[in-house]
């Protein structure tokens, strides 16, 4: 073992996670490639969970961030104003919210998903004085209690240590065979039913960690209808499906609905900067000033690179690469999913945010880490991890996504070939 | 009215506070200096709210971190491996734990106050199999709903819009003109008496944003020897008091206590970057692994500055220095309010973390915007904003801490001269 | 308006409701009927919402209880021993217990339905260290808070003026068009639903206040099925539903099931007097002594009637007679619903637990005033009041069953004939 | 041991706690004595926990039921009008608010203790749109989840199975050496206490379960001026102290305060029948028909020896007379705390509610222990069982209450002389 593993081993907690899937010491990254202390080079099909769709270190945002830091802009700010952030908030608007023909105000709850979704959360419950959330089966929406008790995980939830209240879980979109709104609607117009009208429901138009499951547009519009029938608000929890990871700035805009509030973070900063905004409808933002607050909601790093990371937007060329490399993307997991049946596997998800759903036990975790020797980062999702999940960057050029692709299907003929028992 | 500030005031929510404080748009910073759009300096007594103790932009850490980021160290890393991330930890240990006889773990859970506070909370409940967390009037501990339950401020607490659960308030020191340990101990000792053994204890050595209240050494003593008695965890939270700002590294020192767990954040990146981490003691780390995460808990620019920060604790001439200008400022404040009975003023606080809370009505605001006109960044603090509080950075030179003195001093005389009726 | 009428108008608070459905002061009742103060008779098909399954004032259990009184046996026991005590205990595992091969222990709760449930989740809670219970679309509990918290009714609940925790709603039988045990199942099988497995199913098997909602005994055996696969303790509410209101004694025994739990209150002490019992597995009696009291629970002027009352459950004679009432209620329903096109009516229910829901608004409470006005007593019930719903007594002779019947159906020929709109 | 009792034993839940006090099978009662099926003749200075504050079987009441019952009276009529609610309203405002100057509405929430509380704290909550009850330690309220919500008693609480909410408690007069309303209202008037505005404040005059702990009507008088100020429901729970246990029929008429609601239960319907009522401000009494319901609110047989009881208060005698035999009782418990110095005893309680609380381990178990033996019913108080407590009828004649109190003398004599280790 290195040294540095060693050191980090003995010293950091044993709740750290990621270091048991990719044991090594990570020491340099350049777009969607990654070096470990060795010299060894991966491909990043993992892009740290949703948070670096551009790829690590992009040149324009570094260059930008470096003038920055070199001129001693200011680097932490809480709520005050500062050039670097009047800047984001005027081109986030020019960019991306006027030609979408959106009207929201920007709060800045914070650096982190769970902080949006935390202010989303709150909210909704001043907006609409109701106390109930209603959240979906598979959701994640963070580990602080707030959040997490809108999540469906299991031991996650266990980790509080409390009950988690005042929320009710439904079923998500293709969950059962049945029509899950027309269920839930049910519960909604009957004065027995024990479910009172919620203040809002929280949704991932395509669930990242509880399995890659992609909500059908049909599905979200009337999940839209029915928050309107009935006063509720709908909250886009836009975290890991958002900036572009299923082919569209907003995970929502092919689906034709317009969310209440909106929780952007991850991949909004471009450069793997903390950073998250929660986007509010104007006649619901309704706050008393420092109703909401955090020490870093004011990360002028972010701003800068997410600043420059809205220069992809400004045409939809970006938009079309997405779109091609997702269908070559959909088109090798097909394909892997009829040519090897040991897989039992079924294709999911939209855009670059996609995988295949293994019945076989643990064998996604197998491809995982056959993957990871190979030189390819790639995670597990779902609550059983029986996902593997294709996260690359999304201007990966198409020759290394390709490679990527190969590395994956060597790993399961590997494995198939020499099946290993869990 | 700026253009930047128009723009900001018409995007960014109603919720944002410190805006308000400060109406200008800042562009440029230094150590314990701010510039705005107009070229206005500005003395910074205020420190990012605890969060830049070291002052803005430090030339040691700005040069590792563009260096760094030059060289494309890994940005973004979760909880993978990465040599910014060793390098961090090893120095943590030889520079602030081993020097102290400290053993603890290191959890990174997110990168804010409230990520490291929800960490601590869980963990507790976690290791202890208890639900409830006794914390103290006056407690600010984040805006998360499990941090948001344990902090006192009314009007943040209703923000949640649920009622906040699992958590009994008790009196902190000073409270009332009673022991309130012994009280609290009488709850805890009496099977009859409502309150049930909790889980944990948060505390605060010296309360910021509950109004510069500073726990006598002996009632931390006795609060850590009831956590013993009873098989309570005793949390602190340093989130705001720690990294220098009482004058030692971690501000119960001198109190000669060893919690089971810390909760650090604020300065700990030194630059103002986002970096939280929970300190652990080894025996109760026994979390499973990934059962608490956080998209941004591996941020390396972050790791890079608050390795180089570190420097500062080398020896302990830092410290010395803290004392000195500590004492300067307590006696200034001690001189202010004998000398200015108008200021109903009582000095509050400890090391650089100190203040004066004033019982006539709306003058310690009044204090701190006559401040920001001649020039010194000032916040207030108490449930009634009735405390100003001075939070220069630790670093800054004793005649720049004087001027700052002085204009505190000149915003007094021209308002106790010029009285202002709210 | 009658003196006494005004008297209680003036003094009781307005939360009183049957007052309201039946404004008229009762002074006499026998059997299946009651009088009021102007002589008027009734024919009594509510039977005090299921507490006088055996009719008013039976003359043998009447008879038991005079000569007691006049004794001067004990009234008021807590949970000491009595004879009267010790009687029920045995003729209830006598007659009831043993013929059925049950065994279970009995415990007194207090004397209410709402004592029995609390006890019973309390119980659920205590033995499987699980928080949440399991409750069911329409079902009623109960008014105090652990109680209420699985009950459905929106009004009721919102009573509680605090949010109702620790409980998941489920769909109960026929809620949807959908096999709602399977839908149940996927959430608990499922490790990332947000649903944990619960201490407890609660169930009903025939909802009364729900609005005679009757599970097909498949689905009882299935939800049984389901509890005992996940370790989760079924408990049966047979307040109202049971001793002999569904033709036998426990209202479950059709369904061929054997609940861990069973709470039984109302027709239990068979005069109207406060009685209720919790049953309990043996191996789950594992209560510490007082762990859950209550002042009232050795009622033993109901111990005498409860054990008088046991008489009618010797031989099967009793059961027999049920049968025959509930098939000429049953087809007469039937066939007012065929005739009536009007009432828009579906039958609802099992044994003498039935009625009609009508899809006409508010029609089936003009129904039961206008019954009322006739000389008969009958209730709505549903989430709506969309259901009128005849209770009457078990042992009611024939001829004046089928008068109740008559009345109801003139009552429905002049709303149709002269139809009122709300 | 007895076949009865072998019986009870054998189907009885483990739950069953008096019993083992008590462990012999009642057979009849008459007045202040009870004997059981060997004849033996105990004094009885229990009294059903005080719900039979005027004897067993009292001839008067008595012969009122027997009369009802034998003219078949209608017994059991949820909220109905029946003459014997009427006659009850009517005697009740004549007899006791009167000419007390009280005037409230009178509400029937269920028949126990629980019932009247849980009614009082939805009701208190409903009023002010709060949340939140403050509670007091030591204080007993019932055993359901709302009313266990503000009991003190940890066993009791433990067996909720889920954590109790939405509550905050207080120190009891006396708790501590210190003034615990100045402490209660510090929390109050601080913004940042953690401790929002109750909707109510819930009080026993004097604490029975909790240690016969009686509040000075000093202190009763600031909880109700802190009330007041604050727009805080006051809602005193007279269960147990109510109906002339202490002096008067409500306890708190002494204190010369008006409670916004009043809880009562236990003794009102003087004959050990199920009844309870919960007192209303005419202004406050808001509710919904039916929102708060229960099927035995309507136990008419209680309301018949209720209507008798309120004999007892038609003029002041039975007050006078209950003095005297208050003095005669404390001065006894006074000679003995003197006389007896191995009691390391102190006095507690406030008219006929009285103890001695006990520091010596285990010591007032085992006197009531041995007074049993001797012929006197007593039973223990307080977290730890350490005050043994004297609750004789009201009514007892003098020369028995001397009996009594001689049995107690022996028995301590006894235990005195011959100490028993725990």
């Amino acid at each position: 073992m290195s040294k540095d593993l060693d050191m980090i081993s003995q010293h950091e907690s044993v709740v750290a996670s990621y270091i048991r899937s990719f044991p090594t010491v990570f020491t340099k990254t350049k777009k969607h490639k990654m070096w470990d202390e060795n010299g060894k080079e991966y491909i990043d099909f993992f892009s740290g969970a949703g948070a670096l769709n551009y790829g690590h270190n992009d040149d324009h945002m570094k260059q930008k961030l470096i003038d920055y830091i070199t001129n001693d802009g200011i680097t932490h700010s809480l709520d005050m104003a500062s050039d670097a952030k009047a800047d984001f908030l005027k081109k986030f608007d020019d960019v991306i919210l006027k030609p979408r023909d959106l009207d929201y105000k920007v709060m800045f709850p914070g650096p982190t998903g769970t902080n949006t979704v935390e202010s989303a959360l709150k909210l909704a419950r001043k907006v609409t004085g109701r106390t109930d959330i209603i959240s979906f089966t598979g959701g994640f929406h963070g580990m602080t209690i707030g959040s997490l008790s809108v999540t469906g995980n299991s031991m996650k939830r266990q980790g509080a240590g409390i009950p988690l209240q005042n929320t009710v879980t439904m079923a998500y979109d293709n969950y059962v065979d049945q029509d899950t709104v027309e269920y839930l609607e049910r519960f909604l117009e009957d004065n027995g039913s024990g479910v009172a009208i919620p203040a809002a429901m929280i949704v991932e138009t395509v669930q990242g960690e509880g399995g890659i499951n992609a909500a059908r547009f049909e599905w979200l519009k009337k999940i839209e209808q029915v928050c309107k029938r009935w006063g509720i608000l709908l909250i886009i929890d836009d975290v890991q499906a958002g900036i572009g990871r299923t082919g569209s700035f907003f995970s929502f805009e092919a689906a034709g609905i317009k969310p209440d509030i909106i929780c952007l973070s991850k991949s909004l900063s471009g450069y793997g900067l903390p950073l998250a905004v929660t986007l509010i409808k104007p006649e619901l933002d309704i706050w008393k000033p420092g109703e909401h607050n955090g020490t870093f909601r004011g990360n002028n790093h972010a701003f800068v690179t997410a600043t420059a990371a809205l220069d992809y937007w400004k045409d939809d060329s970006f938009e079309k690469e997405i779109h091609e490399k997702s269908e070559i993307t959909y088109n090798f997991l097909q394909r892997l999913v009829s040519e090897y049946p040991e897989l039992k596997g079924e294709v999911r998800g939209r855009g670059l945010m996609v995988g295949i759903a293994s019945e076989a036990d643990g064998l996604s975790e197998q491809i995982a880490e056959e993957c990871f020797n190979r030189g390819l980062i790639m995670e597990t999702a779902g609550p059983n991890d029986e996902v593997f999940k294709l996260f690359p960057a999304l201007n990966i050029p198409k020759d290394d996504l390709q490679k990527g692709l190969n590395i994956i299907e060597e790993s399961i003929k590997a494995l198939v070939k020499n099946p290993v028992t869990n």
